[in-house]
């Protein structure tokens, strides 16, 4: 959607999808990250137990810092908009 | 919901909002900008036309290129996720 130097912007749309197990993003540049329709559990390693996610949540993820998709919801597509920044 | 010395990311409501007669935004950083809900119509200073957005539309805006709102839906609030950046 958008991309230059300091800045690209991504729409993802999950379908059910959860990271494999085991899985860690592990992400150079920082994201900020809104779920714009559907439902999600996103796990950061340092963290017990999933955030919880619905339209209209979003999360500020620094660089580097470890996380997963836990879940999306299975009945409808997931849009997640997000934007990845220095 | 986001501001670093890059970018800087609002939610906006307009509630059947159009910019004054004669203003134009004239903003020192690039925009993108994305109607989440409603619709609205945006006009380039040098296009003659504005143009129409509704939910999913998206719109890049460079710095200083100047623009205006000429009509948001007054029936729903039209909420724009702008993303603000060098």
């Amino acid at each position: 959607m958008l991309a230059n130097s300091n800045v690209r912007i991504e729409r993802i749309v999950s379908r059910g999808h959860v990271s494999p197990s085991g899985f860690w993003y592990d992400q150079d540049q920082a994201e900020w990250v809104l779920v714009v329709s559907g439902a999600a559990r996103l796990r950061f390693e340092n963290e017990a137990t999933p955030r919880e996610l619905r339209a209209g949540s979003y999360v500020q993820i620094a660089a580097h810092r470890r996380h997963r998709v836990e879940w999306t919801d299975p009945h409808e597509p997931t849009v997640w908009l997000a934007v990845f920044y220095c």
